[in-house]
């Protein structure tokens, strides 16, 4: 075609060092009355940079652009479809079109090195040459201007009479521009970031936790370490550092991690005598002190648990929560006496995780085991809960809990005397070890959250309430005024008493409903507002974050009723994500129908051998039958095929003599399939 | 004199890398007929190794051994005294003595290079090389080996007759085998790993914190936790790495850390292109932030606190608790309005850091102001807690609280708009830092702990109370025995159930007098004694851990009287520290009586003309003037000037016209000083 050598010519041919900036190219379809020829907009990017729609819209005067369908890509690049396209096409264009270029991709320096689609790299400066020559279609966008956007209606709020005259010095446009079934990474950036959970940070995959997202990890810190407490778990406090030796010393494990160690070789300005690991996980930091510690089976079981961060230097594309460099977590390691016991303990933990998300974050999982391909490398078996993002449809582990057997007992030693007495050989110990991590905070944010920003469960959020006087005008005299006040503090400070988490906003400068708004962004879970007319009938009005829920309370049920509702509306969240996720797993049994099934954003439970070489198979056979889905928001699910997620406790049942979906072999169980983060 | 010169060109010229082995030579004079002439013991050991006396006894036959005084020195060395002897003055010796060589240093590889004191640096091979020529005064020894000690008596203790027949398998003789007041950091080291507080990790300066020291920091954490949320301090998450134009941004304060700083310069395979620092603290981490999230004063003040661990690099020899490469800690950092606002928290934070020391840990401080040599680098000032370990006389810092001022805003250009209206210019916050570490606990341990184990302090320990059933012997019938272990489990259930942290041992393989030992070890508070004859009277006897003090409590008493005792015990323990500090916390006047006081385990309070060159001028005369203590364990010690400690804020009175006590100036106020850790 000769596309792909002229541009190629441009690229590198070697992958250069880690810190890449990676650049994404999207075409988009403005909304064009059917008989005319669209004018697409093809969109240049860092990663980073969330392009919304809007920005889109302003810049080229074009209406509600979408992104493109394969036919586009056919009809005006001569592309096949969209995940086959490259920068390299845009020399296949006959006709108008917008280029559309990210500033903060300009602003880099000329020698740095950008990784387009598919790991091709190239240089800052010849890829600008390379577009130079559709100067006259394109313009440079700062994506990270704010459009503004019609202020939202407040449907059902009665007396919020927004009429203040003060100026608002620093009000400024603080929704979220980009639509969630859109652009879904566009949105939860957003999403995260205006809602004031997290910021980016200079070091690439490293994010910061601010107080709204750590609060959350507390309550859960709170709530897990009192359940393993129970069950005799203590706490205490590994190294981070371990030594090569030491990380090395269990092979299959330590292949799983090798490439994403990060390694300390210096200190002040000397070379250390040996490079120094970050732990990516603590098994072979605390495995050779359980040798140690362990002499007889009267020091079983030891369990221990560690509240800690680990690194691993991952080089695919970071995703806050999901895919971070350095992450915080609990990761607990067992020994016990028997493997019945040690059995025992994983499953329970695994309960726990179940708890985790469904009791706390209100987030239904699927708890079930790995298969061998999926399982923690060393281990005997790992159990696991996944999850489900309606949005992209993808599966996405939730937390697991392996058990280890003997392997690293044999491999560090770690053996008892027999119980049957000393004649008898010594004994290997059985281990486990589980890890749950800050990652939970990014599956709750995308199943729960909207386009008006942030929706927390009310047993996690910081904060579970926010009070706000309504229905001061300019009329309003300062006794009023004050009485309204009185009477918002004074609800406060009674539902502070009853255990309620709750603030309130008495600020004159703002607008009521400019503090909705902002509230809604940040997700709290229940409003209560109180006005003139509230307080002549002695009542508040409560409004639900989730879905804007009218309550009118009388004031002397309050204490009773706010708990009511803020518990209902948490198992509403609940009730809702779980009709979602049960509606979207479906039992396919043919394989033509699993392809056009995963398309539909499903995950599959399907009849299966249980055999690795066929669980490739699968993964090959539903990436490459896969042919795109139109609003697809990342460029890399259409092409992702199908992993095991797990094989689920709760199985359908299998007819007699059922053959595996994929193979010729007889099915062994149902086990869950999906695209996955 | 020769010898310097014989033994010095087997030295090394240069400082190698950093892992070298520090090596110490301690010299024992074993207890003596005064008419006899003793042979003398030289141990040579690594640092790391300790040395017990009764190792050193047995292994030399000889009784009692001690650190020798000057004299020995000079008249068997010819070596002026203990802090000037070096390996060399070997060759002065004219008569008998014994070479220990510990197996430990022996074991390391030839061309291994050891640090032998001042700096001197020598490869083991040359070392060795050179103590041949004593070949028949010398001996290897294994200093791990466990010595035994003739049983402690258990005065005080009625009814627990230790005739049980069962064998003790594994019943191993687990005391301290090291005197407090002999050699104190050989006993230091032997109470935390023997108490089971903390391991050490084969990743130097770096160590575990077992359960038992990791649940005196979630105490220390709950605690102090709920006393800055109490003043609106929100937890945060910042990430460990710091680029290294993020911390090299603010001059004075980076330097500090410099020297100490790890980097990380690998990931897998593929060097980084840019080395990215661990934070050492995250003044520079996250500042740049503030800058960003502080836009109006509306936003202030902005207080966040984390509790995490920080890396710093350090060279010195390392010591559990007090000087680690990674700890865990809490930082606070927070910005303000106004310096008074700032100020006011600095103080506040000061007096919760008290708190920590003196409430929960029975740790008597002394709080002050950092001088301006010792505050942290870019900050206005800092105030501090400053500790008394009696055994050593030597301060220790506690806890910093820092006013930063307006440096960091500065540097970092954290604005907001001049609240008296736009027109006026912008202002820079006030910022203050403040940071606890676990050091705590080292400190507390150095306190309150004795020959016989850990004493740790009820507020803070991991469990307050053991049940331990007595008087089962030969005789004792099935039903008996099953009546007495019912007895003690009821106790144990019902003081739980009074919210006490207690638990039982009723193994029957061990005598009761073997678990009493255990449980002082290990620092239990009390231990409560149940037996047949208690029954009888309806009562147990409680003994204190710190003084084995004696309690027959009713039965129907119990939950009134076990928190009392306890409570009791605390603050039993806080007086006696507080006596001793009080007692060693001397006002001295007279340049004169200076360093003699000093010799006597004192920290000073001297009038003082504030000045950094007099401060200097103090240390160095201190060092230099000292001559020596009979039996004092650190060898560095004596050594040692005395540093400013802080300047307290309880201050004596000064006459009026009365002069520093160095220079000719006028002293400003009283500062404290003192050797330190």
């Amino acid at each position: 075609m000769g596309v792909e050598e002229a541009f190629a010519k441009l690229c590198l041919t070697e992958k250069p060092s880690e810190s890449t900036n990676v650049v994404k190219s999207l075409v988009f379809k403005p909304k064009t009355a059917k008989t005319a020829t669209p004018v697409p907009i093809v969109v240049i990017a860092l990663q980073s940079t969330s392009t919304p729609s809007p920005v889109i819209a302003k810049e080229t005067a074009l209406k509600d652009p979408r992104l493109a369908r394969d036919e586009l890509f056919q009809s005006f690049f001569q592309c096949e479809s969209a995940k086959k396209f490259t920068l390299g096409y845009l020399c296949n264009v006959q006709s108008e079109f917008h280029l559309l270029i990210d500033a903060q991709l300009e602003a880099l320096t000329d020698d740095m090195v950008v990784e387009l689609n598919d790991s091709v790299f190239i240089k800052k400066e010849e890829l600008f040459k390379f577009l130079s020559q559709f100067e006259s279609s394109k313009s440079s966008v700062d994506f990270t201007q704010e459009v503004a956007k019609p202020e939202p209606k407040k449907s059902g709020v009665s007396n919020a009479t927004s009429t203040i005259s003060a100026a608002l010095e620093d009000a400024k446009l603080i929704g979220i521009t980009v639509d969630k079934g859109l652009d879904f990474s566009g949105w939860y950036q957003q999403i995260l970031t205006k809602g004031e959970m997290l910021d980016y940070y200079d070091v690439s995959g490293c994010y910061i936790l601010r107080p709204a997202s750590y609060a959350i990890w507390e309550m859960i810190q709170k709530w897990f370490d009192e359940k393993i407490k129970s069950i005799g778990v203590q706490n205490a406090y590994f190294p981070m550092f371990v030594s090569s030796r030491v990380l090395e010393k269990e092979k299959d494990h330590v292949e799983g991690f090798a490439p994403e160690v990060a390694w300390v070789t210096r200190a002040g300005s000397s070379d250390l005598e040996e490079p120094i690991a970050i732990r990516p996980t603590s098994e072979t930091v605390m495995y050779p002190y359980y040798a140690k510690w362990i002499r007889s089976y009267r020091d079983l079981p030891l369990k221990l648990n560690q509240w800690n961060s680990v690194v691993r230097w991952e080089f695919k594309h970071p995703q806050p929560f999901l895919r971070t460099r350095e992450f915080l977590w609990q990761e607990g390691h067992t020994a016990h006496l028997t493997a019945e016991d040690a059995e025992a303990e994983v499953m329970q933990i695994l309960d726990f995780y179940a708890g985790v998300y469904e009791e706390l974050l209100a987030v239904p999982v699927v708890k079930g085991r790995k298969t061998e391909k999926e399982k923690f490398a060393g281990g005997d078996f790992t159990t696991t809960c996944e999850g489900y993002i309606p949005q992209t449809g993808r599966g996405i582990q939730g937390a697991t809990s392996h058990h280890l057997g003997q392997n690293f007992s044999k491999m560090f030693n770690i053996t008892v005397e027999n119980p049957l007495g000393p004649e008898h050989p010594k004994v290997n110990v059985y281990q486990n070890s589980w890890g749950l991590s800050t990652r939970v905070i990014g599956v709750m944010v995308m199943i729960h959250s909207d386009n008006k920003g942030l929706v927390i469960p009310p047993r996690v959020s910081q904060q579970q309430a926010v009070v706000i006087p309504v229905g001061i005008t300019k009329k309003t005299t300062d006794a009023q005024r004050s009485h309204i006040h009185e009477s918002a503090k004074e609800v406060e400070s009674r539902l502070k008493k009853a255990g309620i988490r709750i603030f309130g906003d008495y600020n004159d400068n703002y607008t009521p409903g400019w503090k909705f708004s902002q509230y809604e962004l940040k997700g709290i879970p229940i409003r209560i507002e109180i006005g003139p007319k509230d307080i002549e009938k002695k009542q508040v009005v409560i409004v639900r974050r989730n879905d804007s829920n009218k309550y009118v309370v009388n004031l002397e049920e309050l204490e009773r009723r706010v708990p009511e509702i803020l518990e209902e509306l948490q198992k509403d969240l609940y009730s809702k994500a779980k009709e979602s996720f049960d509606s979207h797993r479906v039992i396919v049994e043919d394989w033509k129908d699993f392809v056009p099934s995963l398309g539909k954003k499903n995950v599959i439970l399907a009849p299966w051998c249980g055999e690795t070489a066929c669980e490739e198979d699968i993964k090959d056979s539903s990436a490459k039958k896969d042919d795109g889905e139109e609003y697809e928001q990342d460029e890399k699910a259409p092409s992702m095929g199908a992993k095991s997620l797990c094989i689920p406790f709760d199985q359908p049942k299998l007819r007699p003599g059922q053959k595996c979906i994929k193979c010729s072999l007889l099915a062994r169980y149902y086990c869950m399939f999906g695209r996955s983060y």
